[in-house]
């Protein structure tokens, strides 16, 4: 294992200790219990949005934090869920008075930890709430996930929603947008190699030179299949066929009603692409694929996309959530309506995603 | 050799394919010969800042191609200098009548053409000079350089010299500028993985598991020593005291003189760092290192740093100026006075680097 890095134990603290020291202006980090807030948190009268998540796919989450997008952040061990406490301090040294939204990527681990938060919050009289993110069209169920997986929507549920919150919609608002955001989000990612947990010091799967896992998920989890590698416009052209195919996908997702204090199911449906859609895209490195790559993918998923008669107005090209240093690719699509679009635009300003600001 | 892209020989053209769908709002791609322009190029009353170099360092130098920073770059083959005629054309092309700055990495290919650039402009009627970057402190001399080579400040003077330009300096003061910057700034970089230029389809180096190149440069030149992989702490320690310990480095470079339109030879100095020096600090992954490894990194730089109260004022942390996938890093540092902060601070609006706008 070839790593910058120290005792591999050390790895989530030591790399937050860092990112505190480059961006005071910006986050304030806390490590007992461990959660990373932004520095003019709580912000009076403004909804505040919470994520988490396993660490090892920086920027994502506490690259996020800032104005325009997270409050705060609560980042697990590597690949591991984080803990509801350290999700309950996060909501409660960010809550403004306005409310909390748990932006939740869909592994079991995260929804059953941010859940307990969620009651543990309501229980202290915070106002509170939850979206989960399963955006990744690869697989129904996996390794650590009933449904569907996290992936790229994420990043547009939190800037897009991190505007919302900023121009002052009420939580039932921001809530209410986060899940039109995963309704018409979708994800595929393919990885052309594993990754190495530090603690594991051994890569999370083996992966023959000429084999790609199509539909990995971000902890390296399998995906469709395995398949030879191809050229970039095959496989992009590949990725961005199933993206635009689709099919209409419906299940129940539980949220918690912060006027009511109790669970509810919602009925949640994305309905397929179609001609005449607007895209906002993200074509995102899963840590170690370079940029000219993405170029080369963005270049053939923008000529199918124009093909089928789908304009992408926006694009975010780099790594933005990746596997550690794994070599792949996802690419995500959001059609986006005019709100989304308009909130996509406005000004942002974190450590990993910063303009107009 | 695992990459996205299609016939390896393509891969310069269709990645700036790509880039041009991406970013149309900001850049101009032309491809006979093969350069970059900002949109807005030429600005009438502007001086023009022109780089360039073989490609595989992305983003540098196209993705800081936008307002305040070039207004036009030139990539070569991966790996491989950019032609004349290409830096010819690309001066033209940006040449809003204040004349035109190149920035040049100091490496053999890239100053012979550079040079060569220069003449013809100026046969044509241009305003021209050229300034080299030559900061990497590991060797005197390398496989393809005499004398040190270019890294990272090339980045610094950029920024910089971009905002010195939108400023309204005149083509001999933001010259002078960035031969301040050059004298003011040092690099050091190492890998722990070599990286594969698609056309050769094989690692442009063999690195056991257990050691690291110390002091490589961007194109995997051999450095200063082959080490064992070393814990973060040692390895970004040892970095950062050969920065700070570097002794004077005096040598001379070669410039054209607008107004006398003759070559002229500078003596340059970098003075050693001392207590009390202001740093604007890069922390750069080579491709393939994680943002984690990173901030690990920072710290301990950050720290080192401290304890020889040297205080870093700014710092940009992410990949920047990059061998494709190799995993590594690059620490530079800047030492800043006040006119380079300010302008560092100044707004930036490019595919790569994107404040303030």
């Amino acid at each position: 294992m070839k790593k910058i890095i120290n005792n591999p134990a050390d790895v989530v603290q030591e790399s937050l200790k860092g990112f505190a020291a480059a961006h005071p202006d910006l986050v304030s980090v806390h490590l007992d219990p461990i959660y990373v807030t932004a520095a003019a948190a709580p912000v009076a009268g403004k909804v505040a949005i919470v994520s988490g998540g396993g660490s090892g796919h920086e920027p994502l989450h506490a690259g996020f934090i800032g104005e325009g997008m997270l409050d705060a952040a609560c980042p697990g061990h590597v690949f591991t869920s984080p803990t509801p406490d350290q999700m309950l301090e996060a909501a409660k040294a960010v809550d403004g008075g306005e409310g909390v939204l748990f932006i939740v990527k869909n592994y079991s681990g995260d929804v059953m930890n941010f859940e307990m938060a969620v009651e543990m919050a309501a229980a202290e009289g915070h106002r509170v709430t939850n979206v989960t993110i399963d955006d990744d069209i690869a697989v129904k169920d996996s390794l650590y996930t009933q449904g569907r997986r996290g992936m790229g929507v994420t990043i547009f549920a939190e800037k897009i929603c991190g505007a919302a919150a900023r121009a002052g919609q009420d939580l039932k608002s921001v809530a209410a947008l986060c899940r039109r955001i995963n309704e018409n989000g979708r994800s595929i990612g393919v990885a052309l190699t594993a990754c190495t947990v530090p603690e594991h010091g051994k890569p999370t799967f083996d992966l023959p030179e000429d084999q790609i896992e199509f539909g990995i998920g971000i902890h390296g989890e399998p995906g469709r299949e395995r398949r030879p590698i191809l050229p970039a416009d095959e496989l992009i052209g590949g990725m961005t066929t199933a993206l635009l195919e689709d099919p209409r996908y419906e299940r129940t997702a539980r949220s918690w009603d912060p006027d009511e204090n109790t669970w509810v199911e919602k009925t949640i449906v994305n309905e397929p692409f179609h001609k005449g859609d607007r895209m906002i895209a993200l074509v995102n490195s899963m840590g170690g694929t370079p940029s000219s790559e993405l170029y080369i993918a963005y270049a053939k998923l923008e000529e199918v996309c124009a093909s089928k008669g789908i304009h992408i107005a926006r694009s975010l090209i780099g790594p933005y959530i990746t596997s550690i240093e794994m070599q792949g690719i996802s690419i995500s699509l959001l059609r986006a309506d005019d709100e989304m679009l308009e909130l996509w635009d406005t000004p942002v300003l974190t450590p990993a995603l910063r303009w107009g600001m």
